[in-house]
């Protein structure tokens, strides 16, 4: 048995996100139909986490199996065929077999995109959230600091579903900065996992810091109140990429 | 009477480009009907010139007239109400009653994006142009330099429509430039005025000519021939932006 890394880039708008549901048509369903009829067996795909619905990635990671060496080269080529223009295979390489996407991960970068332009760009509609009143970027910068470090975020996580609340709730957030790009801003979040929702819940709250609506100074005991429905709404979903995944460098020795 | 000018960012992709067709939505329809519902009376625009369907605009430009002075303020952010969110009305200004955004243009600025990178970006998909084998970039901007001028480019038209034909195909190419941008190059193009589909089918011919199927030093032999048939194939519309339409500078004495 050998075990694969693949690399994905997706365009989130037109899927129900990352995870096979019945209602919509899912990323994970359509990479596992594409490596099927490559592989010409029935293949499944574990993803270091999903991706909601209209969230895009830019560096996904998902493993599988197989039974057989691959030629990695031509299969890469060959998903690329298969899957629609939205979703590209953008890497693939062997992994040792107790490489787990997943399991694996030791940190993951999220970025969200905030379009702060007076008139939105059509082009960044899709991409990023546009918000056409000020904001205090010095607040939120002030604010993001604020939750650096090793919290209980049950605060800023949804219920990811009926049986998953009782999942340990605490993070390490290491990294939240605020970079300027054309026509707006970039957060970037850097952390050993994220609960659900959590980056764009987390967003929602910066966003109502900078509006005034929330001072910075609320972030610690938003934090112990350890209660979702006391923080603002969460972010849109097309401003969130998730970016990229980091592993311990995999040994050559495979 | 007053007449205004009208900047308007568009993202193609949905529309069967800039002109009233019976076969598709067209992106004029959609202004004429937001800016008739805004100032409560049927009004038409008059573009710079049309975008095909699938070609975007940056900076298209087109005038309408009104009987009363406008309030430019409220009703700029009132047509991007009513607009749909992919295009936008970027900037609206009073301009002389003798402008035109058509023939008081002195030259026009398109870039075409060509993604050059071995799998493709999945958002650069409807923005570029994807081209996987290798392309000799030099001989690119050798056959771009022999395009500079004023030349007849009928070799590079198409016929607009029955009747157009008997237009003059003398227009002058100011400037093609090659330039890098991430994930592979633009070309940008300058000139007085561009014949029907002309800057896709330059793009079109220089792609073959980086792909070695054709020698840069035919350039001077296809112009000469006057022939569309000639030449190679159009590149496809999703590459190409109307990115800036350049007129004398107004008076401030309206």
């Amino acid at each position: 048995m050998n075990k694969y890394k693949l690399t994905l880039a997706y365009d989130g708008t037109l899927y129900g996100g990352w995870q096979v549901q019945s209602n919509a048509i899912s990323i994970q369903s359509l990479v596992e139909k594409a490596l099927s009829t490559a592989l010409r067996t029935p293949t499944s795909v574990t993803a270091s986490g999903r991706t909601d619905a209209g969230v895009h990635a830019r560096g996904q990671i998902a493993h599988f199996t197989a039974h057989h060496p691959l030629d990695l080269f031509r299969l890469l080529h060959s998903l690329n065929g298969l899957l629609p223009p939205d979703i590209r295979a953008v890497h693939l390489e062997e992994a040792p077999l107790e490489f787990h996407a997943r399991y694996s991960a030791l940190s993951k970068e999220y970025h969200y995109h905030l379009h702060l332009d007076p008139v939105m760009d059509p082009f960044k509609r899709l991409y990023s959230t546009h918000i056409h009143t000020p904001l205090n970027l010095t607040l939120i910068q002030e604010a993001s600091q604020l939750l650096l470090g090793t919290h209980d975020f049950t605060t800023f996580a949804n219920e990811a579903s009926a049986g998953s609340a009782a999942k340990n709730p605490i993070r390490t957030l290491s990294r939240l900065d605020l970079l300027q790009e054309p026509g707006g801003i970039r957060l970037e979040f850097e952390g050993n996992g994220f609960l659900y929702k959590m980056v764009r819940n987390i967003t929602g709250t910066l966003l109502d810091i900078g509006r005034g609506k929330l001072t910075a100074q609320a972030i610690p005991s938003l934090l112990e109140a350890k209660n979702r429905k006391i923080a603002p709404a969460a972010a849109p979903p097309q401003g969130l990429f998730l970016v990229k995944v980091n592993y311990e460098k995999v040994q050559r020795s495979l």
